[in-house]
């Protein structure tokens, strides 16, 4: 894990251009979630979250280009979920994986800064969790985002703001109509654009991604119209019913100009089916996606 | 501090029936925000955040119904982070105040439990920082709310959703024009309503509440009227320049039916001016706030 002071920032490429470099050489979309739960980890690691996400990450690190750590689950953990989470993460960066930071922060300015430092900033002593990128909530406006917007600059990092989600009660706000007939998730599809246009790498992806949930097919389409140079990240496939098909228009950017999240059905595919062990299944699972997924993008 | 096997719910009082009680008993709508900013502690507490903030209670307690600590902040100070939260909360309750964890979580009904396990349920083992509010995000409308609801239920904590932002740049989603002229935001506040109906305690006051930056006095009318029910949290007074005047229009559904948070003006009260302690510096400042906003609320 890379440790700089933090006087001597991480000149490091955009994130658009690192994650470009690394889904052609793993010939791979696929973002591997970590949402761990106590109550359903295999009896055969005890308890220990770190030790099951660090098994599934040996399992996936072949086929994923990034996982996603879910910060709620950590949080829930107690006082040491951030330390496995800090964990989790250096493993996954060791293992050649992006990590990407899924907390959906969104707040004023000032804390929002806090938030960047305690996430996006290659930290001096290495104890916290440290992200490639961040998902970030935009529901309070550009001056929310620009510290993030700054970390990109600063340290070659990412975020993903959410714009249209996978649930099933998002509509309940974003699909509102404005007076242009547009849904509110349109207009925050053009906010993101705006924000990400400064930050677009040498490979025509922004640092700055767009979350389209992969339930919502057409939305899929529209939001890659919206955003050209958007890297969008489709949740959605598998446990919540989304096929590589749903998502397959989202990758006439490039094949990194979209990534397939998928959480449940890597983490628990031991559960489901034959006896494997459960880092085997992962890893099979994954294998599994990957393929699909990296067919269906035409590339 | 309570503390609860996870089998053996809380009950108590419905969170907006504690609040109201606080309130009328303390004659104080203040709440102070704890955003410790490990730069700007006074030198004697030498780095120590658990200390500052323990200290700015203790200052506080009589004059203020709440502290509001901003996760953020906590998140920022790297893994000791969540240890010293969850010391300050405890802190505070054991001085007789209630605690809104700041953290405008938002996130699909999976995550949203992990969120609400993690910060809204007394756990067993009191061993982590748990609140008797969250403030969260609405955008991913109901079914990401719903755990939280449940908790509410359960334990008799509350929400306050995020509607109408203090920053400037808040109006760019939450201003946008619906086809039928009004703002997102009004919907928003629409959806909260509904979403706090079967939570209204006996004092008339519903356990799920809005923000409402304090910044915008149109809005603060306009949201009172929308949710008649719910408590409003107004933040923007002190550094961001709205005033108690401002806020007065809040208070018409009774007088615990808003609460004024207020964060660096109070604790960095001993900044500015004489050279008074810290802690005598931000007692008095949140003396004085508590009493120019309960002179203005009309009760």
């Amino acid at each position: 894990m890379t440790s700089h002071a933090e006087t001597a920032p991480l000149v490091e490429l955009p994130f658009g251009d690192r994650l470009a470099e690394a889904v052609e050489r793993k010939r791979s979309q696929l973002v591997v979630g970590l949402d761990p739960r106590p109550d359903l980890l295999p009896v055969e690691v005890r308890g220990d979250v770190a030790r099951f996400c660090c098994g599934v990450i040996d399992a996936v690190a072949p086929h994923a280009v990034a996982v996603k750590p879910q910060l709620a689950f950590f949080e829930a953990l107690g006082l040491e979920g951030l330390t496995v989470c800090q964990e989790v993460c250096a493993y996954a960066r060791a293992a050649g994986l992006l990590v990407i930071l899924d907390g959906k922060r969104g707040d004023i300015g000032s804390t929002a800064r806090a938030y960047a430092a305690a996430y996006l900033e290659p930290g001096a002593d290495a104890s916290r969790p440290f992200g490639d990128a961040l998902t970030v909530n935009p529901y309070l406006g550009r001056d929310s985002v620009d510290p993030y917007l700054a970390a990109c600059r600063r340290h070659g990092v990412g975020i993903f703001c959410v714009v249209k989600t996978s649930n099933a009660g998002g509509g309940e706000v974003q699909d509102l109509a404005l007076t242009d007939g547009r849904p509110v998730w349109h207009h925050v599809a053009l906010l993101v654009a705006e924000w990400g246009a400064d930050l677009v790498g040498r490979r025509g992806l922004s640092s700055v991604g767009a979350v389209i949930g992969a339930t919502h097919p057409t939305a899929v389409r529209e939001a890659r119209r919206i955003l050209p140079q958007a890297v969008l990240l489709l949740p959605g496939v598998g446990a919540q019913g989304a096929t590589p098909a749903d998502v397959a228009p989202a990758f006439t950017s490039g094949p990194a100009s979209a990534l397939v999240p998928v959480s449940r059905s890597v983490m628990h595919a031991y559960r489901a089916g034959d006896a494997a062990d459960w880092r085997t299944a992962a890893g099979a699972e994954a294998a599994r996606v990957k393929s699909e997924v990296w067919a269906a993008s035409g590339w």
